[in-house]
């Protein structure tokens, strides 16, 4: 079958016919996403990505829907699915509980990042369990599902640590929390999207003038914009909570700080490209004196897709401009040139990039 | 009465006969301890220091124990009791659940040390809800129950927020975690004995051998000893959690990340003096990869201070010669040299140094 | 303004113009939900129904939504909004922290129902705080948001209570879990539906069969039904969670009590009629002995009508035919004698009825 | 090796040499307590109890305490530890996190109950990880640990499903809530001492007066006792808590229901002998108006154990005399009748018996 291969850490990917069989049922795939770190694999720049086991290359893509071609004990021929990404090592409490993106060994795999066959191909097989049903509803947008799985584990565990102190508001909502977002890339897009429907009043922030579409987006949302092309000395607010997903300059990571009031959360997703981050002692004392957090987020399980797939489905429907806007460039795999260019870079504007195979 | 004040933000302390009363039940100062904060304000240090509102001077010390004089609503006549030191805003949510420890306004006040008169004096009134009862059985070490409120606190909050995984072992116990605390203060001392009655595996390190006093409470509580002079290159251990209690040099930190196992927890208590965390992109690429958290520890409130004098109690039983090694220092309140003097340096060996009235 | 009062504990209803003001934002009702709660109050059934303080009636209607006529602090004249019910003694800790559904007091009041004004009239003013927005994609089906707010709560309820153990699958989600409810009314039908959504086996059981308007909801949704005519013997199942609500014979929980699984849960929602539970020592033992909980639940607060409000979207899309089916009748305010008529007695079939003021 | 054994479901219990082996290391029992289940096997009550395989005896008994002899991975030659009574299926998720106290299969064992060999023999030999260090300052006493493990454990199921709201006081502790136990056996004793070191407020019940040696514990610990002969209709106060450990007659359950507190937890603890609970509507619907929860509580666990070891020292110092009062019989192993006649009916006054084999 068709597959989009590579042989990590050698840069490049290829298209090419493979032979793959596996346990489960048959998945035909109809699209992959494409995000940074596919970019990353095929330019040669993730540490952490590795080949199966007993292979000399690997199939990308972790980003996937498919149509299931028969009928298993749960799903039905017919049903569109996507498979989660990453499978647990078999041997801690979290990977027993469902939990790998908490993995205590770090012996998980991840498809098409680390000891898994990626989904860029034409067909899978997968046991059941790993799969999250679909609704037609959203075909056009359910590529999203897999990156803000990400950010609805982002959000839980968020909550789950700031159950350190009563966080609520008096209203029992969220309604007096400020959020700043770092970043306006698909993750700070997403996660803006979703703590504002969960309530937080959130502003985004990007080093430029938002784009027109981006624009659009955070005034059908209610998201505020920032220039932080200056540094945040005149952004005039202290923010409950920081989601850094930028991954620009470490060096950001102090300001980011000052931003944030007593029991604040700085919570970093993006990783971080070049700088350092210099942190003097009057800032850790003030980090203490006011009970900070700084927590590194990362990986959406299996209760974070169907969150996420519930999420897509109203968004879609109360912020229709918005979420239409979010693909926006769509490559099919029988354009081999096209595809291979989108793996290796971003088009300036892109918000989501996907592979068509159907 | 007879009071220890001080002018912060001036410099210097006096013994002084001063005239103040107060609402509530009225109670004989019986002990103070003294800690780095009161040398601190003493040594006019103290940034966050301030005087009770329409005052020249402040009480010093927030550590005490009491005999009751007379019948309250809640306590009688004899009983001894230790005050909370830190009161409420009265205006955020978590002022409001009596946890000021928590204060989203900054606006609480704590005695002897911002905006209320400490409990360094003959005679102290005060409301029977900011009242925790000390048994008798631990008159020699009770002392420590307002030091130890604060790190039964950040064990709670430790937990809550490693509430964000499963992070108990497969017997339900802590059995299988293991902890580093940095510093061998009192505050270093207590945590690791907090820990390790909760089921932690304990090493505790300073950068210098453990003095015999230090090793004999070691020995006794099955705490590890690490001398980290030469930093930690060869601990060869990973921990669940590090406690930093020595508030030394910033430039720590980023060694203590790199100690951390995945779904690690690095709790900063001690206030840093000096010094530079450089902290580079691929530590934050590994902090995120791995789910660590840094969170700042500051204060516990009457709950903990509940919890503190139950352990105490144990402790007192089955780490008798432990418990016993920690008051290292007595000094008479009618000895005004000697202390004057121990509230402005810190003698070596010393673990808790107490001001004796009766 | 015309309003639909009563005068509890009499019987009866009427239309009346009657002139009421208030504080905070003015807004035009639009359509009123009829319950089982307003049937009672107007044939004079309910007990702690109670006229606001220093009137002689009470406007009835604690289901509403309504258009805000003016720009206020966080609503802008145009917006669709819904008023939360029951609002808080003000005391209490539940009620500061906004949840007066944990009132301790029992000195909260209810729109309608006890000692505030109902929203079937004209205009009501209140405060925004008390106001949650409805997106116009789900004005039909919107005003099912309140009675679906307490059964969020009821959720959030029975998964806070299930904290005791694990109770996740080893998937991390609830897709291993059975639940059955009780009753095929307005709550049964959403409290499945809910379940469901987050991953639950849903069995939902009547005294009949189901109605063909019934049958249409539960093939699309995916919830099963029984027929208990007969009792359970031959329902061959056992069930994480049996939610009761058919409010008919309280003979009926035992039997349910022998439906559960170890670690089961009995949530009893619906307020029983008649009849008496016996329930036997052996019955108890075997309560203990797995661990058995039955709870109270009631009632929902603003964050529980966000979490519905966000559900009735995603569900309006998923689930066409069946939330296209909920709103079984609707009656103009202009007809009064059918008004009259809906509030005294429900119609056979009848899954929601709305009053029309627009 | 000595053992005391039955034949359950046939009465009757005999002392007899057997030849029994097994995995882990050697432990020479020092001790075990007598319970009610004990007797209920001995005396063919208890239906649950069931032979381990294999087998045509049980060796009975699951409260000890041993002597460790010979050096393990955790603990050395010489230590005093006791042994967790029930054991996991090995298959469920509560089982494989270390809570078989929430089994979901009913397929745990537990010793001297059910398919297990229990504690009555001169040696047994465990695995490590069932076994909890005793100190050997509460040799005395620390027999109770077993029965207060159950306790810590309800304690924490209490906590957790009142969790659902926000329970604790304005100062942060329970000290505004009201508890109520039922019975003064060693459950009802102990789990009101528990709930009185937790800062509750407690009052404890029997059909009679208290003993001399009841009073003199409840003086002590500042429990209030209430004769409760004629019922409760002249307790003339609302509880927040009722924990029935009287095992009587079904019959006091509603009355108990009538005296929670809103938001009140009934927690029960003792297997009802007889009796039938009748609950009318009226009852259910306040239930639910009120928020109540019902729940079955059982087993403790190897963290309650610590826990249990942890509280025991400290009561050991802070009630030295309701402490000494625990232990009401001794019984050597060699005086075969007496040991016979313990097992087989409980002497007026008891509240622990234990069978010494040192």
């Amino acid at each position: 079958m068709k597959s989009i291969i590579v042989k990590t850490p050698e840069k490049g990917a290829e298209i090419k016919d493979i032979n793959l069989t596996g346990k489960g049922i048959k998945i035909k795939i109809l699209e992959n996403g494409v995000c940074g770190t596919d970019r990353e694999i095929v330019n040669g720049e993730m540490k952490s990505a590795g080949l199966p086991g007993g292979f000399d290359f690997m199939v990308l893509g972790h980003e996937a829907i498919g149509r299931v071609m028969e009928d298993g004990n749960i799903f039905k021929k017919g049903d569109i699915v996507m498979p989660v990404n990453r499978r647990g090592c078999g041997k801690c409490l979290n990977c027993l509980m469902g939990r790998a993106d908490f993995c205590e060994t770090g012996d998980f795999v991840e498809a098409g990042i680390k000891g898994m066959h990626g989904f860029m191909r034409e067909y899978i097989y997968d046991d059941e369990q790993y799969l999250v049903k679909i609704p037609e509803d959203i075909m056009d947008i359910a590529i999203m599902a897999q990156p803000l799985s990400d950010l609805e584990k982002s959000l839980e565990e968020i909550l789950n640590v700031q159950n350190r102190m009563y966080w609520k508001c008096p209203d029992g909502t969220y309604g007096c929390r400020s959020a700043l977002v770092t970043g306006t890339g698909p993750i700070g897009i997403l996660i803006s999207m979703l703590l504002k429907s969960r309530g937080f009043n959130v502003t985004i922030a990007n080093i430029r003038d938002a784009s027109e579409r981006e624009a659009r987006i955070f005034d059908e949302t209610g998201i505020k914009f920032f220039n932080s092309s200056n540094g945040y000395g005149n952004i005039n607010k202290k923010f409950d909570l920081v989601f850094e997903s930028s991954g620009s300059n470490s060096s950001l990571i102090p300001q980011l700080l000052g931003l944030l009031r007593s029991n604040g959360f700085l919570g970093l997703f993006g990783f971080m490209r070049k700088g350092i981050a210099q942190i003097s002692s009057a800032d850790w004392q003030s980090f203490i004196y006011r009970s900070i957090t700084i927590t590194g987020l990362i990986n959406g399980q299996k209760p974070h897709y169907e969150m996420a797939v519930r999420d897509l489905v109203e968004w879609k429907h109360i912020w229709q401009k918005s979420t239409a806007s979010l693909i926006t460039n769509k490559v099919s795999i029988n354009e081999n040139e096209k595809v291979l260019n989108t793996l290796s870079s971003k088009k300036p504007g892109e918000i989501k990039t996907k592979i068509v195979w159907h």
